[in-house]
């Protein structure tokens, strides 16, 4: 682990920090966000955000805003890289934005070639939490949040480990990742063409299988003016499968909103908050 | 003028506009907040930011933070390019970043090949202000804010124009450019080796000069881990001539932050808040 970058920020400190990462084969980048009180000693909770395609560690921690209420509720925020990186990891043939390298779309692929490094879930749910509980002192406990793809992200991961997240919030989550042109051509390429295979990374299917006795907490904030509603996000279904299921989610759509950094900074606070409340209850 | 983009941010809304500039004789893009209230009909005050060194109108919009308190103050934020742009403008021949495009220093040039497009004085402080005048309702109360080269920007321009801004205040100034390497770079070629026509636009210099009847109210926050604190920045030069013309600087160095927007977006609302006082008061 060495961290290549140290900045102070709300009296907290963000780090950007290398690794070599055993489950990806390569060296991976992430950032974290140390609030004063974890500066101090104190073991603070943890949130984990997935970011979208095309972003690295770093957009979320330019552009929405959240160390500011971060710091005031003292939680660590991990924020991962969206694919592995480096020489040999391969991209899209096609040099498309939604495929390969910043498009690991939290899966662990089954297809050459991606097989050997695209192993994203692996890292997110395995090695990272290993490094964290290893090299910052934390209270254990997490809740995983994330926007459009790493809102995809962070419902299959905190829906399939709800015993280890105490709460799960999306910005535009890509919600039924089976039925959207994203989904399937990221799904079709690293898990293959046997969609039986698909369902463990769909949040809906999850949904669907969700036993009604573990209410897992679960916010969504939606753009109303966001370009991808209809066609890629596909919100509605997931709400009604949690209404099958009996799973209450906290479900908002604010007019004139877009799929923008700006509409998250905007709601970032009532995030931070939601999860705090959660992880301190 | 055309609105090239137009987002929804903290109930507000951020445009992108783009306009035939008179003054610089070229095609210019600004970005402008527009509070709730404004939209809502309400004639709002105005606050400038000028951008520091390679910025262009974008790096503040997402990176300061600054929306959730302008959209509760009620304040307008108008962000302009930091140089003349496009085809035909001419750039630092070595294609450094501290010369030509985005590092215009706020000046009128005099000397070829700056001459005919970098005019960013009069850009900033007459024809920006008529453009705001005819196409956006306010109160025609303004105040003035930048960063490092935007810094001396809002310094110059809002001491050298104290009867048109209420309040001024810097992150991280160029504070003597006269005396420091960027400002020395920019000033001989901008301006010529003359140096007593360097002095308009310094400042140190300007404050030297200032009636101490006319105290202007000015904030100035730095961090004590900026690495161009001492050669380029130069506070110090600033507080002695302000401590001799009897004029009073609200000025906080803070320890361990840097040069960067991570910096501002922790002081930004506290910036704020300043101005959003002398404009009400």
């Amino acid at each position: 682990m060495n961290i290549e970058n140290s900045v102070k920020v709300f009296g907290g400190e963000l780090r950007q920090v290398t690794h070599d990462s055993d489950v990806l084969h390569c060296t991976m980048r992430f950032s974290i966000f140390l609030p004063p009180a974890a500066l101090a000693g104190t073991t603070c909770p943890v949130v984990y955000w997935l970011s979208g395609l095309t972003c690295t560690d770093e957009n979320f921690a330019q552009k929405a805003g959240a160390f500011r209420t971060a710091a005031e509720l003292g939680l660590i925020l991990l924020i991962p890289d969206t694919s592995p990186r480096g020489e040999g990891v391969p991209d899209d043939p096609e040099g498309n934005y939604d495929l390969g390298l910043g498009a690991g779309f939290y899966v662990n692929a089954t297809q050459a070639p991606w097989d050997k490094h695209y192993q994203m879930y692996d890292y997110i749910v395995q090695e990272l939490p290993q490094l964290l509980n290893e090299h910052y002192p934390n209270n254990g406990k997490v809740s995983i949040m994330g926007h459009s793809m790493g809102g995809h992200g962070a419902l299959v991961i905190g829906m399939r480990n709800a015993q280890r997240y105490t709460s799960i919030s999306a910005f535009s989550p890509i919600c039924h990742p089976m039925d959207c042109p994203w989904g399937q051509k990221a799904f079709s390429n690293y898990l293959g063409d046997n969609q039986d295979s698909w369902q463990q990374y769909d949040a809906t299917w999850l949904m669907q299988q969700l036993d009604n006795k573990r209410q897992i907490p679960i916010r969504i904030e939606m753009g109303q003016a966001d370009p991808f509603f209809q066609e890629q996000l596909k919100p509605y279904a997931l709400l009604n499968a949690a209404d099958e299921s009996e799973h209450n989610i906290e479900f908002v759509a604010h007019e004139g909103y877009d799929h923008s950094y700006y509409f998250i900074s905007t709601f970032i606070e009532a995030h931070l908050q939601f999860h705090h409340c959660h992880l301190t209850n």
